[in-house]
């Protein structure tokens, strides 16, 4: 585990991988400094993907929302998020029937696109609900919680079918003194409930990464060791990227602060290649 | 594990200690023959105990509302509750400042009583709460889900305070076909959020047992062995009548059903003593 | 949380209720100025009970351990081991048959007794085990680990009998550096591979303190209010003594030590109502 | 999910995914028409893949096994191991120190292979141990479960260092009645008494089935839905094969049976796509 600056560290790869927020943005928008250092790299010849937990919006989306930040010129083909992984996965498995959803409209018709019959928990009816054919759970908004988790339980105890979680996260932060339960959260509420596990999409999974590998062998020639993961976070970011067999860069924009960083690196065994302030400096 | 029925096996014991939903009643009301049974009970001078997780009700509300369904003469000495000894917890414990809480006034109103300065969390300002000294999980209604299940984690990030659950149940029924997620699965979201364990009240949790057994005392010489536990529910009932040393008696009127109890009994490693079609036969 | 030396602090009660290994002795012997304590306790009249999760000697032996590390005048009323809590589930339980047990012969002697018909894991014929009617975790020590924690595993696949672990510690110390899995470490594995859960005594459990608080009855009356709880660790003396309704202080030296006793209460969530450096002080 | 033979369901795949005890071979040797299934889907040019949780042998030596069995003509670039993807993670990770194992000589011969500087736990010096720079749980077998079990506790309590299971699997079958802890659990047994999550290989796991497909691929080109994933035990063969995207069947000749499939995939919510007697008819 290296204190290192990001701009001497990244010279030495290929490839870095970028977690979202906490590492180019936060709650008040993208960290000062983060357009220049994308250019820095774009001007270096190093590739840029961008791994992030989340089923809310499309690729698109992401690529304009960075945009009135004020970072431009993200492409579709640099972010790799939970919410492909989980589509991907509902086209895989060829679902015959409809698909039911927690979460918003816009994600399903992002997410579960217009060639699936998706519907949302609030409109299927448990009388009569032999045509849903797999579940999704897709954002945290959208939906009445009370009512619409209990539903999902409900719907879950009579049909056993394939169930999805779209975004591992369980939480997420709204303010810098707040945070939210995320989509993660309501699934490992109703898995304890049902006592049944779901399959989850999203960092620290393999797969995530695996995916973003693979996209990344369209464009040439890459080994792991020419990759640099970089994360604000030690549980998704750092250990999905160890596993995968990556050198890992902690930065301390995000989750994870300069006054406990040691402390939770003891405790959790989750240990970077890397240390860095912020991928600025 | 024997299976015998309720009327024959009860002559052996001078306490019987009663689940109450699901061996006493359901969602249709009373169990059929319920009031009968009682009365057998009491002709025959056994003691009846009635032990139920709820926080929601004062014990005089839990019984008015047998006697609208049907059973009269209980006597608020008959009925124990896990709200009771959250009461009991907090008063120990001198809490010197608010206690916030997650549920609705009445509940509040009876469990906290009118001594104490209580607070729900819709209320409580987040900006300035030094005042608030404990929070109690206490019914699974009377709040806004989303808005004050988020404001509760952020709540009890910011402020180490003891935390009490006042009813542990994860689930309820609330039809022969759905459930509904309860005061304790709501509590438990948060604590695997958090990351920590509140203190919880509420069968299988000894406490309970002792509490009823306690009471009992009072009423004159009995030992653990004089005394029956009969429950619908192997995780709850049998198991802290089990650890507590009392002899336990399943029925399959409630959560545990005829065509399943070999499996879960094998499954779960719970044995009851006895296997009673239901109190009434 | 109030930090406070403990002579001050134990004025105000009747009662201390005192764990062992972290409080009174550690791997080394007796803690420094400990007697001197125990004798101050007695001048004052304040009760002294010792709850220590231990099922590997009899109170007898524990008396006479005290008396060879120098701490005399202890009786076996004083002492309460959550090895007896064990013995007398079992006794409740009025087991037709054999325990089967995984410990030390002395611990099944003592712990079991004379008129119980019990056997050792190794001595079991799984063939022709038709009469082991419940069986019971006693020590980490007195049997091949690897050969009799699978045959453990092995008699509970095939008989669905009563289960107990007679200390629930999953850990303990032997030396500043070293620990040792305990009798409760093992049996959370045999629980984790089975899926099942067992009936453990100990602190934090509330059998413990109950059980307690009931012998000191009969020596006079005393209200919780009036008594202590004093431990070294959070999890099980703090979260035990609290949960039952007593005042709880925290010592510091064992398991918690000053430098993270801030850290550790934050990131637990377990509030001890003092902080005091030691017993001794 | 649906029933079918597994000889009429293959004909609709170019590859098989298969697990091998259970599936291949159980305790008494090879599974009856086992040869005869592997050489039909050879005359078919049905491709093979044998994917399993094993890091005790090397490859060549699985191939040896099977041969001595009557399975000839296996190749070792058919067989997946986990052993094979721990080691894969240790040579990316590039270790600089000694890596410590908990197993057999022989395991970590073939695993860690004999350019790494690699030394057994009983070997390991707890005063002077700065060079163990990772540690590895290879398999149950070669040391004492008492004594090395505890200082591989005490070792990772001092060491902040990278921790590897080669084989997640918790238990394994030894006899039609008996079972033993497998690699797996020992770990297990370990992260619950350190708090700790280390790195685990192989199924349910995708890096298992994204290193089998990425090797298929080199021998051309194959889509997932080409893939069937064949095993017997739903958490693992089939969770992880349902994850990846695999169309999955299950068979009954091993961990799962008759009696037993339909209740445990409506508990477990893991949903096979179909369900074969065996591979052999």
């Amino acid at each position: 585990m290296q204190r290192i600056d990001f701009i001497s560290l990244v010279e030495n790869y290929k490839v870095v991988f970028l977690d979202s927020y906490g590492v180019l943005k936060n709650h008040k928008g993208l960290i000062g400094g983060v357009p220049e250092t994308i250019e820095y790299l774009r001007d270096r010849g190093i590739v840029v993907k961008i791994l992030t937990n989340d089923a809310s919006r499309s690729r698109q989306q992401q690529v304009e929302l960075f945009k009135s930040l004020g970072l431009s010129g993200l492409t579709t083909g640099e972010i790799i998020t939970s919410g492909t992984l989980a589509r991907l996965f509902l086209e895989d498995k060829r679902i015959k029937g409809k698909i039911g959803y927690l979460g918003t409209e816009n994600a399903a018709e992002y997410i579960l696109h217009i060639d699936r019959d998706s519907i949302p928990i609030g409109a299927i009816d448990l009388e009569n609900c032999d045509d849903v054919a797999a579940f999704v759970f897709l954002d945290d908004e959208g939906f009445d919680w009370n009512i619409d988790i209990n539903k999902t339980i409900n719907l879950l105890r009579m049909k056993n079918i394939p169930v999805v979680v779209a975004n591992s996260d369980k939480l997420y932060p709204v303010s810098p003194r707040d945070v939210a339960v995320g989509t993660g959260g309501i699934a490992k509420l109703v898995e304890n409930i049902l006592n049944r596990k779901f399959i989850h999409f999203g960092k620290p999974d393999s797969q995530m990464f695996m995916f973003a590998y693979n996209q990344l062998l369209k464009e040439g020639q890459f080994s792991k060791s020419e990759i640099l993961m970089v994360g604000d976070t030690l549980h998704t970011d750092i250990l999905g990227g160890n596993k995968f067999g990556l050198d890992t860069a902690l930065v301390l924009t995000g989750n994870t602060v300069e006054s406990s960083v040691d402390s939770l690196v003891a405790a959790t065994g989750i240990i970077p290649d890397f240390i860095c302030k912020s991928i600025t400096s």
